[in-house]
């Protein structure tokens, strides 16, 4: 078989703000691969089938000797993020041809992974037989952020309230829905009418868009909160500062407000001693040891039996995945932004 | 026996910004009290030994219609706060003439307390037979500040570094010397060169004073923190976030940052996010429940061992009551400020 084309989407400079596709990242198509004659040398080689556009990705966006949590990417080299891939060659005794992986997976339609970084990928059994771009949306990252988030901090009781930012993204709906699923009078906020729309539809008792509605108002009004779930922080984390009870747990789980538009510095205020509140920041992969596996056994069920509901915003062909990662960073997206790069 | 002056601090009206005495609270000399008829109604008479000047006493110094969690003084009656009393009479079955006891006591000399009052006392023992003006200190709700706090949310390990504020303060050196007890590299700070003094003759390894040196530049070079004791909030609590190492915990006792000066706005940061940090506010009464008993058990017999020391600046009878609380308002008390309002 004859080489074929490996598309991929490089790192070409850094952003001043946001990404721009066709500067920041661009699309490449001058390296081929020969899938049959490839040398694995102990590795597998992948198609990669789904990746996913997540928020996070514009804090990977950054010079390389600042200092982070998220490593950033490398400059010409392609972006990478969780994704799912078919295994279709394996020299690896953990993977066969035909396996669905889920892990880190480079922007390009096929790689060669050596052992060691194979090893970081998990094997799908997909038993409850949902799509596999639920693996990096409500199965995958996000819907573990969300699971593990709340499991880890909420410390919800029946009865209580919760205000969930982000309320339409992957991860906000999926807080929702086990927040209501626990009893919680569910408050949560998105910035369009629409996506105000899709949180209704996940059963919030209180749906609003922040840019239309003043959040303080609404927290006036169906407060107090005992749980924040903040996808975004600043002037919306001031405000559940002000309207928390006393001893209301705080998840900060993101902070978009930080990479777009003018910082905002939240007067982070006495009420925070007062209040006695608990605030918590987390990374998923932390909490991974203690919740990943309750996590798998849960999920893809709930997903399957319509419990727990998500929403894709599909995205073909690595060509526009530029496009995809500025869309989710803008809040533009329609649902949890997935790239399909390839078919089985 | 013949009435005898009942000399009270008033709480005349509300500061604006800082307390003044003499129109904040004014000294009151003119009501009487017969020790040996006045009637006690099944309570207790109690004669007020030492009272306790503290930071806090600021944020209930507002109008009542405000809300908060410690109660608003009242005007034209005397303001309370922690003190050990004396039970010169007794009707209570729990209470028998000859206790000390611990407790909110008015800002005056002699006080009946009615049964319900009285019953939220503690008999203090004092088997250690330390001074009794140390159980509104260093054993009383400044100790147990430090003590419950630490406790409950440094999660501290051996080799681990900790910053406190207010470290010359009577909570921020008890955390000092509990830190150093258990192997923590301790850096602490405080506002003038005898307060730093003092810290230094407590352990710390690290001790500077912020009004001359800068905070950051001494956590870059000392740091990374993995516990922030916060006593002050603001711009070392926004410091302290920045040298965080991840996982740390902030433990927020007390923001009088915003009771004095210009209200500073946080740039609260995705740091929190990426430094997966836990923030924990908290009231000591709260942690009562949990940690008290402990507290009694173990705190006199250390400090009367010296294990735990302390320093007081002693202030002589209610008329300088009001110059007491400016004082440790401002930072310009030399030690946990103590006032003698009567002997045994």
């Amino acid at each position: 078989m004859a080489p074929i084309i490996n598309g991929r989407l490089l790192f070409n400079q850094l952003p001043n703000g946001l990404p721009v596709p066709g500067k920041t990242t661009v699309y490449d198509a001058s390296e081929t691969i020969d899938l049959e004659t490839a040398p694995l040398n102990g590795g597998i080689l992948v198609k990669i089938l789904v990746l996913s556009a997540d928020i996070y990705i514009i804090s990977r966006m950054r010079d390389s000797s600042v200092e982070g949590r998220s490593s950033p990417f490398l400059l010409n080299q392609p972006i990478d993020n969780y994704g799912v891939g078919l295994v279709l060659r394996s020299e690896h005794s953990s993977f066969k041809q035909g396996d669905h992986i889920y892990g880190m997976l480079p922007f390009q339609q096929y790689i060669v992974m050596p052992p060691a970084t194979a090893e970081r990928f998990t094997v799908l059994s997909n038993d409850a037989g949902i799509p596999w771009s639920a693996y990096v949306g409500v199965c995958g990252m996000p819907g573990q952020t969300a699971h593990h988030g709340w499991r880890e901090f909420s410390k919800a009781k029946v009865g209580e309230t919760v205000f969930v930012t982000s309320g339409a993204g992957p991860v906000g709906a999926t807080v929702i829905q086990m927040a209501k699923a626990e009893g919680l009078k569910v408050i949560a906020s998105a910035g369009s009418d629409e996506k105000v729309a899709f949180i209704k539809s996940l059963g919030a008792d209180v749906a609003f868009n922040y840019k239309t509605e003043d959040t303080r108002e609404i927290l006036a009004r169906e407060g107090p909160i005992d749980v924040y779930w903040d996808g975004v922080g600043g002037e919306a984390l001031e405000a559940a500062i002000d309207a928390a009870s006393v001893g209301a747990r705080f998840i900060e789980c993101g902070m978009i407000s930080v990479f777009t538009g003018e910082p905002y510095h939240v007067k982070i205020s006495f009420n925070i001693v007062t209040k006695e509140l608990k605030i918590s920041g987390f990374i998923v992969t932390s909490l991974h040891q203690a919740h990943l596996s309750h996590f798998y056994e849960t999920f893809p069920k709930l997903v399957k039996e319509g419990k727990i509901k998500y929403k894709e915003d599909v995205t073909q062909g690595l060509e526009r995945a530029g496009h995809a990662i500025v869309d989710v960073i803008t809040g533009r997206n329609k649902g949890k932004s997935v790239i399909l790069v390839g078919e089985e």
